[in-house]
């Protein structure tokens, strides 16, 4: 065994110099891989491992009941997918066992931010070797495993391959709000599962706001009993979350907002208020003025009694304290709380949010905790092992690092804005024109997806975050330098089919969702609309629409999806046919169905939206769409006949594509780009014949991108 | 109110006479309901109910936290379905609420066997009055009135109608077997949602089997430690079911199966089995030797310890002891038992059993619960509170009730054979035939579905239940003289989509199954198989294809679903194009339009399958698929043609739907009898011309029911 570790550790020397890309040249036959987050470093040898009934695993070296957990898990998973049944009984020799873990120990008992999850993996025709110091790492690799699986003529196999990982960034987490929409355990769990899936390892689990309390307090119960509408967690349920995560490798950090998005502590507790009150549950979206008294001390007995008994219940070394978007509203109109500023010198509401953060960085200290909050919490007053979680941008966290601050990224993570994963794929922890030394970029611990719940429910949640956050997981695990946004979209679409295994709905809640709509089976005609259009972006939901958290999220809206599949193959075909200049003949045929789809589903999805109320506000949409088919196809006709439209023709259809291009029903259109382009080819295509054919994409592109020129 | 109240008077009087079918005639304009089940007295007037964002709900009389419970979940999916956000407060005044709800009182705090089901709704334009006597009654009604939306497109609505209902008999249950695969709570929380929603009323809990033990015992925790693979439901568990039942009027029986099907609970307490032991989880599929020893006195201690323990957890009056498929090898081989019989008389292995029941009976007795067990059971030692399950049919329920006991039937339920609904329904609890006395037939209680798990796991079970277990519930709460197959069909595919909002998975889990199968979003060409396939029947499954009860269940049966939808649509098709004679013109284009996309998915079909190890069991049924298609396209063609094929064509085509029919990778084709009517039609389509036109569908019936003539 020593020449092995020995050659690994080259290996591993090797990895760090040699980013994926690099050593992926060195594949037999070009392989792909679909591995997702993409290895540190990954070398395809020839040969396979077949994978059939007589599978079997076998450790050497540590095990314990987590690993054994994680390989019944992972093994059920594997005959899910191939339909054998294993024998389920450990290999009596590991040589001859399919796969070996060679597990070096159990790693730490609370998963840390210290942990060590590097791994490697050996797979060759007789076995798959997976190597760890610690049971988290092991559990990383049989993940890779699981990815790895393929199918063919000849049955299921795994290629050979040698694999070297570790994570980039020690903190890659995803925050769950279930303070605005309550979500039950079992969304929690499979949520869990999908973390693991892409080696993610923090649930943030935002467990207080301004509508919801929502974790029982044994010595505060008003807390839960009356700031929930009975929606919470029991104690006990949250130490079966943070087992449950523990399992999968997942820290489990609790936050409780303070001072601001209170108004659900002040329901029961209303003294702790810097208003009068009484106070009820918030049920509106938005940014409320409910905040703590920083001025009583009474306030602080209340909140060190809480935090004493949180931090026993929740194991992890950090504790989230929120202190986002305090606008201090009922601080400027408490005289009491003027008084106090003034007699201690606290110039301004920032001033005594930092002087509340210093007493409970106090109290958190006291209890062994180091204190995380967003950038709003930064003051030279706190403690070094303070987190600033930013919401703001890598320039703040570099900013912290300087002061010596960790830091984990938000921004550009925020998946409730409904962008694309190829705009969250783009953002990255540490600029690229970073200074930072190394030092300080060693303050740089990761970040965090955030899913804020102002529009989810338990129905919609899960396409929400899937399979999105499977590209920032990558961002978070991988080299700076795996950047194709391309290649991360055809791994994208691989492992969004295998988070489904683990219960997730963001696949097959959308069909179900479209029959409630239509209340049929015959759902073709919407299926084909809401293929092409994407929630409204941003802030924008419902502000056309009010509605409260106590709304129904089962509009059209809730059954598209961000990051429309549909939507982007079609970009896709597009962008072939223009690679295509001047023959234009690539993908033309399936551009023209998809065309000619759009605009003859008008009447059927007509019918369909007049026998659905709930669907009248998209009344317009069925006119639109067949409008953009209509565009798409007669811009094809004038590119084959090599004739250019008339100016009217194209004024008018870019006309028609801005208007079509306006959020109705709060979704829209994903399909406006690819077309407007196909409008300018043709409206351009005799200009085009002045410059070189190689450059006719690009120029196309250019001229779309501004669109009604 | 005194007017109102003696209208429904005699409006429910009325009901007992007049079955629904003949008061339906009355409806203005035909309106068909989409009620299921259907109610005893319906009544359709002129006029609607606007449901919008307005809508409120009063009580008037009793209240209180179940009927408010079912209240906001009623609004909830109501809110759901129509998208809008109703004030959640009660309407200020009962006279302008949209639905206001009359209920007399609560019922009994224990769901009964004796519960008033009984509820009364009136809708007119101005309000919707549902009447009760007790609250589950009005959670009844509830369940009528969210079946009764409608949309349109001047918006939602329920249309004005009267309705009186009152179940046929007072046990209507479904039986879910967690002992062979046990089911996690919220799929026994979804599924009791479902029952509530065709007004199913008891939960028949399977908690132990030879395969697991699945209930925590404290007082003999070997039973759920040693016997479970730690799949068990804890007590508190239990009791949040039994409250989650409580909620929805429904009660929830449990089973602990004995003398046999008791391997699991001797793997902890060998000690009271007819071998020496040890024993072992059972892992495979069948009926195996391991009973207690009904000659130990200590085994009755034991037994008394365990029943006072879950008598105490559950609080219904019956408690089921099974009682089935005890062969009694075990007491054959073991000489102390067969002394004892012999010193006490008793002759044979039945007689034994008879002896344990009656022991067991006295316990149960003594802790106030009624035994329930199947048809083995009866005996005339047993007291006549006695009830008995049968799984023999309606004349051994018959010859119970002729000895004075109670009875349910479950034979001719078994969900898990996977037959049609159309089977299921035509089953009646009294033989049509029946002498029984009026006070004899008061002995039938009703019926039970019965899911047994040997072929289930939490992904597929619900598609298992689904809806064809609504069209049983029917059975059970419907006059006896409800049974349009059509109709019930109609019917049936509205409430399975209602069903879906109650997060059941039968109609979502269907494409994602595939999805894994193929390991693609590209589906398309498996579904076609799909859909026209149904899993082998009766105990067909895993002879061919020898499994234990840990092997995936994810292979090309457990994607298909009993009761293939687009069979029984395509079987449609062609009877209507056969009463269409002697034009054979009506749905031509659409079989035509079927046929050919099962000759012509064959290629895609095979590629998916290559792709596919875990389907190249189903390599044969590309071509069978294919084979069928063509010769219903080759019919038609003829049929057009006015020409008579070949006899050889005939023979040859009905020979290959002879060979297509045979069960491949476990699944059979539902399309072979439609399609084997238009080889007959076409092949008779001369001598049709001898006999009246009127008379050729059903000679082309007969002609096809003698398949290879």
């Amino acid at each position: 065994m020593k020449e092995t570790k020995f050659a690994i550790c080259l290996l591993l020397a090797c990895s760090v110099v040699a980013p994926a890309q690099q050593i992926e040249t060195a594949q037999p036959a070009n392989r792909q891989h679909r591995l997702m987050p993409a290895p540190s470093a990954i070398h395809f040898l020839s040969g396979r491992l077949k994978i059939d009934a007589s599978f079997t695993v076998a450790t050497d070296g540590h095990t314990d009941a987590r690993l054994e957990a994680g390989i019944y898990r992972a093994s059920r998973r594997l005959e899910g997918r191939t339909g054998f049944e294993f024998m389920r009984a450990p290999a009596s020799d590991s040589q001859t066992a399919t796969l070996l873990i060679q597990c070096k120990g159990p790693g730490s008992p609370v998963p840390s931010i210290r942990e060590d999850e590097s791994y490697s993996l050996d797979v060759s025709e007789k076995q798959a070797a997976l190597k760890a110091a610690t049971v988290i790492g092991a559990i990383r690799g049989l993940e890779t495993f699981l990815q790895l699986l393929e199918g063919d003529p000849q049955g299921y196999f795994i290629p050979s391959v040698s694999i070297q990982d570790k994570p980039r960034f020690p903190w890659r987490g995803l925050l769950i709000d279930v303070g605005r929409h309550f979500e039950p355990m079992e969304v929690l769990k499979r949520n869990l599962d999908g973390m693991a899936a892409v080696k993610l390892n923090v649930l943030h689990w935002h467990l207080t706001e301004d509508q919801g309390f929502r974790i029982e307090s044994k010595r505060y119960p008003k807390l839960h009993q009356i700031g929930s509408d009975g929606l919470f967690y029991t104690q006990d349920q949250a130490r079966e979350i943070i087992a449950y995560a523990r399992d999968r490798g997942i820290r489990v950090l609790p936050e409780f907002d303070m001072p601001g998005h209170a108004t659900s502590w002040l329901v029961g507790y209303p003294e702790f208020g810097s208003a009068p009150g009484p106070f009820k549950i918030e049920r509106k979206n938005g940014i409320f003025d409910p905040a703590f008294d920083p001025t009583r001390e009474e306030l602080y007995k209340f909140l060190e009694g809480f935090f004493t008994e949180m931090a026993q219940l929740f194991p992890d070394e950090y504790l989230h304290i929120g202190g986002d978007e305090n606008e201090g509203h009922q601080w400027d109109k408490n005289e009491r709380i003027q008084a106090f500023m003034k007699a201690n010198g606290i110039k301004d509401n920032h001033a005594l949010q930092a002087y509340f953060n210093k007493r409970v960085s106090k109290i958190l200290q006291k209890l062994g905790k180091k204190m995380i909050g967003w950038d709003e919490i930064l003051h030279p007053d706190l403690p070094k092992d303070t987190v600033i979680h930013s919401w703001r941008g890598p320039a703040s966290l570099a900013e912290a690092a300087r002061k010596g601050y960790d830091g984990i990224l938000s921004s550009g993570f925020y998946i409730d804005l409904m962008y694309p994963a190829s705009q969250h794929y783009k953002v990255d922890p540490v600029a690229a024109d970073s200074t930072l030394s190394e030092s300080e970029l060693a303050h740089i611990l990761g970040g965090e997806a955030t899913m804020w719940g102002e529009w989810v429910s338990p129905e919609t949640i899960d396409s929400r975050i899937w399979p999105r956050t499977a590209a920032i997981a990558e961002r978070l695990w991988s080299a700076r330098n795996v950047t194709d946004v391309n290649d991360m979209y055809r791994r994208l679409d691989a492992v969004s089919l295998q988070l489904e295994e683990l219960g997730l709905t963001h696949e097959k809640n959308v069909d179900m969702l479209l029959r409630r709509l239509t209340r049929t089976n015959d759902i073709g005609p919407l299926k084909t609309l809401a293929s092409v259009v994407e929630p409204v972006k941003e802030y924008h939901r419902s502000q056309a629409h009010p509605a409260t958290m106590l709304a129904p999220l089962t509009r059209l809206i809730d059954a598209a999806t961000p990051d429309s599949r549909g939507a982007r193959e079609f970009s896709g075909l597009v962008d072939g046919l223009l690679s295509d200049a001047p023959l234009f003949r690539q993908n033309r045929d399936r551009i023209k169905i998809l065309l000619a789809q759009w605009r003859d589903v008008r009447p059927a999805l007509e019918v369909t939206i007049h026998q659905s109320p709930i669907l009248f506000e998209a009344e317009r949409l069925p006119r639109d769409l067949a409008d953009i088919g209509d565009a798409g196809l007669e811009a094809l006709s004038y590119v084959a006949a090599d004739v250019s439209p008339p100016m009217e023709w194209r004024t008018a259809k870019l006309a028609m594509l801005e208007q079509a291009s306006k959020p109705k029903a709060e979704v829209e259109f994903a399909i406006i780009d690819p077309v407007r382009r196909l409008v300018i080819l043709a409206a351009e295509i005799s200009e085009l014949k002045n410059i070189p054919v190689s450059q006719w994409k690009q120029r196309v592109l250019t001229l779309a991108a501004e669109k009604n020129r």
